[in-house]
């Protein structure tokens, strides 16, 4: 049973990469493909009845699929973390209102309550497979972001939206006064008239309403270049939002990864906040060339986790995490003096040879650890080639 | 008399946070947006007569109501802030003038002056109830920033429209040319192309006016192509002067905040300013849990108004404004040690961890302060663990 | 004929602020509106003949007028600077070359080329007055701006455009291939099949021609997302660009502005080049108030052109270009302590009270420097109120 | 034949700029235009058929050439670089798999391969021909950038389209159910309301399914303003990638091309660094004027290749490759004392004064260095003019 679970555990987690988990998710996002799929081609009318059967069918079995899957990574909950004295229930609790468990029950929950209220028919409760869509947010750190841009920036966003509110009142009454006469089966109420605004404001413009008269006209453009400035606005406040976000996200998750380079522990916080800064993170599968002897380097690794080899002579190396390579062809500005694989699935900190020579400049510490540590390597290495430039 | 007045001034001053305040705010905001339905209803051809005239009664009863609440507002002006030798009849001429009067003022007397030049019929004056969306201004600090940052990129931005006024006038030249003997009807003036340029470069394509001769269609083509290129323009000299003010924003608020935490007043002036670069203000209501013992910590806070209460032994410590907490776990790097809960409304700044760290590599002075403070406390409640990481 | 020249060049100078030029500016953009005014009225075929003929005539007056301006201009060109050795004509050929002479010749001479080649009937010659409108790209900086940052961000503009074109073309083979025996009134051809692609992949979507088969609509959703993305490639390439080329301008024009204060020669350049990235100009009319005694002041001002009188006691003091005011409520936090009225048209340096801390924090030099200022002027003014915040 | 390779090496190099090359490519792009025109044109139903003829054949010789271009640049890709050890044949592997050497390819296979399996006819192959507008991205470096933004943004850019993804097919869902009653053959399935969905949150808005139902057109609105909200998300996340991708690639390049300068060895990384920031790149052919006598100076230039002429007296100045000029008048702040015009084809990175004056005043060194030569300068020009401004 423990080992059930601990099976089970490992197939679903999100953070792995191993084959299993990564079989295991191709497997649902295949699930929830066929599921939107069968729902979308359950409501052609002109496909024969028992391929809406069939539809129909498909989209309650994968619909079971997900309730096992939402009931063993409930059960599996606990293997995540250590307890440190919560019950297990407690820890599932908990995992329901994670986001995580919030996205699953939305997987779940709706279609069967659908099914209660509503018939299992095409029209009916199975068009709720469409919110399996959501699934997929489980892959993506970006909707954490974009919320906590929304959050962040909803003042100057809300700020948008009432101005948007106003001009559309304000121009569907004008509109309204404007072209009722003309065409009163357009714009023959307020509400007709707010249609047509918003149309225009988000400048969609179907043209089933159309105004006729000359200030309804003139009005139309203002209304027109109204939401081109609107739409400016809100691209100019999510920019920032997000130019700010991504920086704070990048700097926190290096910080983590750097802590864990015992080379770096002997250098101020200074320095290493700024490498942090400047770091970029690499998922790279096992057997991955990193670099080739003879080529131009670009940058620096970090490794956080897994394991490289660096074919150098008289015997290959084999660095592991907290080690540190590729740094000989930036301080040269030579070509990489070894060729460097994966061994292991690998978790990388790349530096940039931009941001490696803008912080050589400013932190001469670090360079200096780096320095000696390259100064070893070619030593060791038994070669001849000196690092002239120091 | 004098009761009356602070009692109505208490309710409806915008910035308290009270149960009152806050219902108020609730009511006001319900009006708003039944007098609008009622606006919107009341032109609907297919209501019932006797519904329309409810619809025009509630505008009616509802523009009362915003009267009296305009001349309460008027008459408690001037509690709102010392006089300094002004007359109170000073105050109030002030108050009309500002921003949040002259919101008032257009909420109440278009509507009035509309009622005598127009009739009481669901077309004429109570059309003018879309205007009070403009209430909702009131509690948005976001409009306040659009406002600056048109006024400071006012500049490129006038440029961008005179882009587009030139692309829009030579278009219209051009398409009369091109398409004027073929569809009469519609390029047959120079009024009916400009209709065409309009819906054209602003991307909106009604589709009413469509160029039919191959050159109007690539003079078409290329207008949409400048269309999306003024509004890549329009987007990105937004984005800019959103950037400026939101940190600018930021900072001043900090600033005044930060002057009120009395820990930091042996800081020098440098520090602060980075901290009130970092700071991001957090409004709570009583009883919220800030911090859950055992939980990892992400923040830590420094409060400005209101209590909080630390769930430490031997006995719950408790907190006012000017004092901070949540900063054990950033130093320590482990979990929250102690569950902390609002006793009241609080405001409060929150230090993120990823700003923590940086402010700390920068400024060694102000992790000394807060280190001190921390050692303090972990003596205090007379538990073991050490401040080992310092 | 000395005295006319100066005359003329003094109400023709667009950096001037003088009753004469304004009046004269205004005068220009009137003309500018009556002529494009009178080039749509003309094209109307509703109107009477009478009311197209008066059209043709205002703009044919119009230009003439816009003619004398040029030759004035031209023939004033030598005045606006020391000739150093070149000759008049010399200048005179170098103004023509320049960028107000071009907008200038814009003006004039297509529209009497074209009067040449085409008729001088509503739908000929006069058309080319819409072309005025670029006499307003003479009061704007903005242009300049855009054209600075099209030319620095030219190659990844360039690729965006590129990836346009690609998917225009693929995109419209294969809606050719899927939809031209569907529709083939509509897709009957490549370029029809572009015209679709360019109105779709720009968002336009004029609906004149869609797609009908499965797969034609697939590609069609597709080209859209497509289209939103360019945009917003588009969007994200130019607000870069203006980022950095307003930073550039700000920073150039106040270090000029900076350079003339000599309050500041002692400062070292690091603190002028900061207070150059800070201070926002101000032009302002004469008569204005600029501080009220008893409000909260929210920024300093240096003076670079013009005078401005504060009512302290025992008499008001003026102060001249070079000399800066509003710095004692900033350094105590209080309220102003004087009204200061502007006693001609000024040109001002306002540092905000945001940056006028983040600058006092990093630079202690200047907030000295600005701090002995205050000091003598609090003892001068014979006021009480010492300087305590030092 | 190794002379043939070289000719045609030096023919075909992207990177040089002579005449040959400049003539090169220039016929490339022509025919790359005429290629493309021709496809379009021959599916044109009103032509007569020698002249569809004439198209496909067009399009055959034009393919035959490319075919040619490419095996050339397969022949002499090993002329490019120095072989270090490997095979000719391997470094033509490489070419193959290079981004060139894929282009070419995308130039050249699918019509070869469209030929085989679809006939020469207007409708079939030829239309292939319109891959080839991918030959340009050879001389633009914005699509590296693109790429390389997009790859860094993936995270929240898939965010965003899973959002978009997500409203669409709920979206689709509401409007199926509120509008398939109405007008079944506009909503009658799924997909048909999906495309109706995907028309408005694009706001693309074809007019051509339009939900007529109230609650139909209140979804219509809040998808349209889902719609404008995405975009200006994704507008938002790549105005940031593009920010941080854009000074990188600056960063980078300046670096390499201010190592070539000898005056900045001793200067030390830090004001390399920051120098490395804020030159531009400029590339001028022969014979173009860099600053003249007598006209200010805005930027002074550091010469990367080429050759420039200072007239100075007694004897014109020549300056190679290493050399600054321009310095003088930043300095000083006067005009330019001398014309400076270049010899050859050079490769410049310029200085503007903005940067000059914020670099002079962080970087006293970097100052100095540049002082100390225009004094030089100065006195070997025999001219009186001293450097008063120290």
């Amino acid at each position: 049973m423990k080992a059930l679970e601990t099976l089970i555990h490992r197939m679903i987690d999100e953070h792995a990469l191993t084959r299993a988990t990564l079989i295991y998710r191709m497997f649902d996002a295949l699930l929830v493909l066929i599921g939107i799929g069968a729902a979308i081609a359950g409501t052609q009318p002109s496909l024969p009845p028992h391929v809406v059967t069939g539809c129909l069918y498909a989209i309650a079995v994968i619909w079971a699929l997900f309730v096992l899957d939402y009931l063993s990574r409930l059960w599996v909950a606990p293997l995540d973390r250590d307890l440190s004295g919560q019950s297990v229930w407690a820890v599932r609790r908990e995992w329901i209102g994670s986001r995580i468990g919030i996205i699953d029950l939305v997987t779940v929950l709706p279609i069967a309550l659908g099914a209660l209220v509503a018939d299992w028919t095409p029209t009916g409760a199975p068009l709720l497979a469409v919110l399996w869509i959501a699934r997929f947010a489980r892959y993506t750190t970006g909707l954490d972001m974009l919320w906590r841009v929304a959050v962040r920036e909803r003042q100057p966003v809300l700020g948008v939206f009432l101005i948007f509110l106003l001009v559309l009142l304000v121009a569907s009454v004008l509109a309204y006064h404007a072209e009722r006469e003309v065409q009163p089966d357009r714009f023959g109420s307020l509400s007709m008239a707010l249609w047509w605004a918003v149309t225009t404001l988000t400048t969609t413009g179907y043209g089933d309403t159309v105004p006729l008269t000359p200030f309804g006209r003139l009005l139309g453009g203002i209304v027109m270049v109204c939401g081109i400035t609107v739409f400016g606005l809100l691209a100019g406040i999510l920019a920032t939002g997000f130019s700010n976000e991504l920086r704070r996200r990048d700097f926190l998750r290096n910080w983590d990864l750097v802590a864990q380079v015992p080379f770096l522990h002997d250098v101020g916080p200074g320095a290493i906040a700024d490498l942090a800064n400047m770091l970029r993170p690499r998922e790279v599968p096992a057997r991955t060339v990193l670099a080739r002897r003879g080529q131009p380097g670009d940058c620096m690794y970090f490794i956080v986790q897994g394991e490289v080899e660096a074919a150098v002579k008289p015997k290959p190396q084999i660095m592991g995490p907290g080690e540190f390579f590729g740094e000989i062809a930036l301080l040269t500005g030579g070509p990489r003096t070894a060729t460097v694989v994966t061994l292991s699935q690998c978790q990388l900190l790349a530096l940039d040879i931009a941001d490696f020579r803008a912080i050589a400049a400013s932190r001469p510490e670090l360079l200096a650890v780096i320095q000696t540590e390259a100064d070893r390597r070619l030593g060791l290495g038994g070669r001849a080639q000196p690092a002239e430039k120091k």
